[in-house]
Parts: C-alpha cells; structure tokens; sequence
C-alpha cells in the first residue's frame, strides 16, 4: 500500500548524504525565516529571487518522482528525512528531535520562530496540533510497530509564545490494535496545550 | 496583549507590497520541494547553498523583529500576511486561500506537495489537524469577531494522500462566547479526517 523504498544504504552511506543535504535545509530554513521578516526593496527583493530560483533549477535537475518516502538504511533503521516535522530534509520541521525519557515516555525540546506564527507573536494552534500528533504517536509507536493516528483532541489552556517550547507525550495504556496517548506542549511559562489520542496499528503493521 | 502593528497602508501600496513580495514567497516554495526531492551530488548542493545563503544575507540584511505579526490597511483589512497556513510571504503556507461557500460555511481547495508528507506519499495526520484546525477557525469567526480555538477533536478515516484536496467546515452552533464549528477534509476519493471544535472569542475581542 505504502511506497517504502528500500534502499539498504550502509551507515557511512547515511552519514555521507546527511552531511551533504542537512547544511542545505538549514539554508532553507534560515531563507525562510528571512522571507517572511524581510524589509528591503523590489530590486534586493528581485535579486534574491533570481539566486533563489538558479538554486532551485539546479538542485531539481535530478531528483525523486513525488515526495520523497521513507528509506530503509541497511540495518533496517527508518530515514523519514522528509518528514514534515522531523525531516532532516524537509526546511518546514523545524525539525523535531524526539527523545526517550527515564519513565518510558517521549520529549522534545524545539524552536518555533516566525515561520510558525498563528495570532500575531504566537505559534498557530494548528501547529501546537501537528507537534502534539507527531509527539503523541512517537510515544505510541515503535519502530517495529508504527501506529497512526485514530483520533486526537486538542484543549488549548492559553497561546503559546513563539521560542523555545518542549512537548511531553507518554502511553496512558494500550488495548489490542489501539494505544491511548496524552502529552502536552509548553512554552517557558508552563503547560499551554493538553493533548490526548488513540492510536492505531495499520492493518500493513500487524502480525 | 498582542502586538498588532498598525500600518494605514493604502489600498495601493497593498498591492505593491504584494507584487514584490508573493513572487519571492512563490520562489522558496518550489526551492523547500527541491531541497527534499534532490538527487544531485555535493558540489551541486554546495554551488545551491551558497546561493541560497547570498539571497538570505540579503533579504535580511533589513528585517523586522521577531515574526511579521498582523499588519492593517487603511481600510481595516487584515494582512495576515506571516501567517503559516494563509500567509502570502510565508513559505510553509500551502497557502490557503479561504471562501465563503453559499449554504454560510467556508471551503478551500489546495494542493500539498512533498514538503507536508507523513506516511509515505500521505499528507502528516498533523497537517490535516493544522489545515482543520485554522479552516474551523475561519467558519467560527468573522473579522470583527476574531475566534481562537478553545478544544479541538480530528477523527481519522483513513489516510489522506497528497495531492489536491479540499477542506470545509461551518458553524454548528454559538452560545454566548463559544462557538461550536464542524469540518472536514477530503482527497480526490472523499472525505479523510472529521474535525470538530470550540472556538472561543478572546477577552481581548468582547464587547
């Protein structure tokens, strides 16, 4: 169903592609932050577009047909480096490092900036939702058993400031094909965003 | 509480504004689909990066602080113009453009390419949550009644391939300060993901 690609790329092979494309969506990420905040005129403005789009040409005169999928290295580890919020290739995640904590939960400390911004200053409550998905499904899942997303509520205690944000999800339990997720997300003055969700095992995941 | 610039812009220098500064946002979103479907080898990146890093030093070489927040016309109008799911000068904005459908609701076709991808070829249950989240916003609220939302719960059908789609949500009910709005989104073989919310007008927006 899904289009996995395998590819089974060795360990120095993954080492070498990251250390050639993350500088790159870096680059992009920064070029967007000062897409959106700049302030110089139609001729400044004109030039950069002009380099921007020699970039584009040339880095699209070989690349994947669609989107790029998630690739398998030789040791069977995942490569979601086109992920929109974890994407190691995408410049639209921010990207998300998730890490395991002590009580078998999950937790990512991030940066959100101007590309981000919903009410004037502060991250759109629908981004405070695409984190909380992605968080409370990595707490869900793992790499032998990935899950989807079943359904998810969102109650929004207050805005969340642009900057520096965690998010925190862990399992509350699990019944069958279905696991029950709860997470939060805060800004430097505590929680902002509660979260809760079931989560499925796709039919392609099961045993 | 928010920092709402107020600029008196002209209905002309909207315009202006707009033909300089739409094409770059235009620009940077084919440069993000590059950056992660690109195949080309390292000198190329290099020659891309360097390219991209030039346009970046330029454009913000003059730049507002912090995020671009909500600017208003002459007129009233917003200019929601940062805005990470409608915003013109907002790269990772598909963007929406948002209409009034006959029957009081709201609807919008777009399309998301490799830059939103979750599952692979599949829109990030995230996304659709982001999409929902800012579509039942725009049902609940009106200009003069700005909306945030208070709870939101997406149920997920299935998956939602990327491509054109289309998302659509009303208003269910208003009591008092509450609004109650319901929503959908569908690919090009129905509806994927239900969503429905409680929007609530902040205190800062009461009578």
């Amino acid at each position: 169903m899904l289009d996995w690609t395998l590819e089974n790329l060795s360990a120095e092979d993954v080492a070498r592609l990251r250390s050639i494309y993350e500088p790159l969506t870096e680059s992009v990420r920064a070029l967007i932050d000062a897409t959106i905040r700049s302030e110089v005129g139609a001729e400044a403005v004109a030039d950069a577009k002009a380099q921007i789009d020699a970039a584009t040409a040339r880095l699209s005169s070989e690349q994947v047909d669609g989107s790029y999928g998630i690739r398998f290295t030789a040791d069977g580890d995942q490569m979601p480096w086109g992920n929109v919020v974890i994407g190691v290739r995408n410049p639209v995640a921010p990207p998300l490092l998730i890490e395991e904590g002590d009580d078998g939960g999950v937790y990512t400390d991030f940066h959100l900036g101007a590309a981000y911004e919903g009410p004037p200053g502060h991250v759109h409550g629908g981004v405070a939702a695409l984190v909380l998905d992605h968080v409370l499904g990595a707490a869900a899942s793992s790499q032998e058993k990935p899950r989807l997303t079943g359904t998810i509520t969102l109650r929004y205690l207050r805005m969340t400031r642009l900057g520096n944000l965690r998010a925190e999800a862990r399992i509350a339990r699990t019944d069958g094909v279905k696991t029950y997720a709860v997470g939060h997300l805060a800004d430097d003055e505590g929680v902002t965003v509660e979260a809760e969700g079931v989560f499925i095992r796709p039919r392609w995941a099961r045993d």
